[in-house]
């Protein structure tokens, strides 16, 4: 038997690529671009990007920084790059040496930044607010541009607040709200208004462009029904030791944990030092399987730095050195996600930039 | 005005070697072991280590995996490097490459893997459990051991549960076990019990050597008075938007805030893909500094990715490009730990990690 120590994160691009192939059919003729900002949500650009780029002939990329952008142009040299954070002073120089990476532009100001310090005549894209009252013109800055102005814009685009209800009000108002702008004022402009939620709202959401993110990632970004998407995180961490907890005696930091009779524990290699969430402490589960059969162990106090302690009085012929499942198809982020009290997109950002996992890459084998 | 996109974290290594040496001031006599486990809580065991064993002539260091120990091992030739989770066939290789970094053991079934695989005569430390009921032999594991076995070892250390609360019950009932452990089986040998935490508990508590870790880093590890450590993590976020917040409209994801009157708001650009947590939703504050007098402003709605929304109603003379203050010496991690429902420790282990902040690491300038 091998004895780790260090946990396992295994990022499936397999998967990854299946669910930007069944978004793609989902989306039907709008273009689909690949939202890899926060690094691929946490699961390495680097990989992300050149995979989606090769193999799905992906030429649409979303990133947040321009300095998220800078990373990875030279691996995918005829794609069109996205900056959603737009221009300043910091990503001056990165604009200027690549005409590829399109900033867009959310307010006034930073169209006032862009005119000043344009390093050529590529056309940024526009933001422009339709209730999520985050980046975006509001309507009456829109009014104060020129036609001029209007028309030096590569493409249009909004943001949903609430695409993951599917019966949400926002949707339909801020469709509306999206058409009357985008009408008024960029008539002719090709237009984006949906993340992965929205892809699955219907055609009038997926207008041009889609930004696959989330889904692509394999989280349910349509939560009303099962989730279409395949699993791309997942997690193990080895049992360092096992122990009789005598009853009576308690657990973890702060002693949050107190033992009602005599139970069975499993120290396991891994804690909030690699992203997983401290919000488990008491409430998280864990998983092992013993002869093929899945057994299901609740965490015991507080998650620390470099570990978690689990109850495994149920898990029968446990060993020191065997694997917990801590996320896998059978229980993903998103069910992580819920227990812990937040989302799978918070959990994955932070999981995947940790570097003490042995990380293993899925792709064709 | 410079304008920004991404945020900016400043790590203070001046103020993080000021707090080693009041440390050791505290500690007395007491070897202070840097314990840079988890890249140093996140903030760079490449800088954090080097600068200790130079600046401070640290020779004794503590890291969480093996793998940690070999990222930094060449740049601290002549320290001693404790392995928290010990030893497994995933690090094996870097104890043999390195005599300096010990194996820190645990239990019997990795003491009998140290046994089979020790690349050499070195001792390594073990690790006896008096209450926290996580890694360490339990007495009946000690009582099975050899005398010889016994001799065998270089430190036995444990770790306290409840070393942040001065009068828990807890702190005396480990200590009582340690003594008792450490006279009964490891007479002779060096000891330790405290981190951080510990180290305000008194001589009794500080043993031969202490692992400061937290309070090193600036966090307050002796909540019940005020903190005696210097700040050591800043964090700034540009202001990208100010707009007006319509009275009756939403903010963010979901919609959770709705305006009662009209709102003026900013959007600032940090989220949960900078280690921001995402449960400082609705409930987070972050500061601004206006004619060099600090405004507070709320975090409205949820906190996204890459951005969060305060409302900065009461924020006079407020421009794009300002900044907004998230951890500060008037704010620090300690601070927004408690207002995230969380503790500092995983804030700092998330924040630094991530690679879109301006990074400025202080020291000696």
């Amino acid at each position: 038997m091998t004895v780790l120590t260090r946990p396992i994160l295994e990022i499936d691009l397999n998967n990854l690529l299946d669910n930007y192939r069944t978004l793609q059919k989902i989306a039907g003729k709008a273009i689909c671009a690949a939202v890899v900002k926060d690094d691929a949500y946490g699961l390495g650009a680097a990989n992300v990007a050149p995979m989606l780029y090769k193999e799905a002939g992906c030429r649409h990329f979303f990133v947040a920084h321009a300095i998220e952008a800078d990373r990875i142009v030279s691996q995918i040299p005829e794609a069109t790059i996205f900056d959603l954070q737009g221009i300043g002073e910091d990503s001056l120089d990165i604009f200027k040496n690549h005409e590829q990476i399109i900033p867009v532009i959310s307010s006034p100001q930073m169209l006032d930044f862009w005119k000043a310090n344009r390093p050529d005549k590529r056309k940024p894209a526009i933001q422009v607010e339709t209730g999520l009252n985050r980046l975006g013109f509001r309507e009456s800055e829109l009014a104060k541009m020129s036609d001029d102005e209007r028309k030096d814009f590569c493409l249009v685009m909004s943001h949903l607040a609430c695409g993951d209800e599917k019966d949400h009000f926002m949707n339909g108002h801020q469709l509306d709200n999206f058409k009357k702008l985008k009408n008024t004022y960029f008539p002719k402009l090709p237009a984006s208004l949906s993340a992965s939620d929205g892809v699955f709202l219907g055609k009038e959401f997926q207008q041009d462009l889609v930004r696959l993110g989330a889904a692509m990632y394999g989280i349910n970004t349509a939560p009303y029904r099962p989730n279409q998407m395949k699993n791309v995180v997942r997690i193990q961490a080895p049992v360092l030791q096992i122990e009789t907890l005598p009853q009576g005696d308690f657990v973890g930091y702060s002693a949050t944990y107190r033992a009602n009779t005599n139970r069975k524990i499993a120290i396991v290699s891994i804690g909030y030092g690699d992203g997983f969430p401290r919000s488990l402490s008491n409430v998280g589960k864990v998983f092992f399987k013993v002869d093929g059969k899945l057994s299901e162990a609740r965490i015991i106090g507080r998650v620390s730095m470099d570990n978690i302690i689990c109850d495994v009085t149920n898990v029968s012929k446990l060993n020191v050195g065997d694997m917990a499942f801590l996320a896998d198809d059978f229980y993903t982020l998103d069910d992580m996600g819920r227990d812990a009290g937040t989302i799978s997109y918070e959990i994955m950002s932070r999981v995947g930039k940790n570097t003490r996992y042995i990380r293993k890459i899925l792709f064709k084998d």
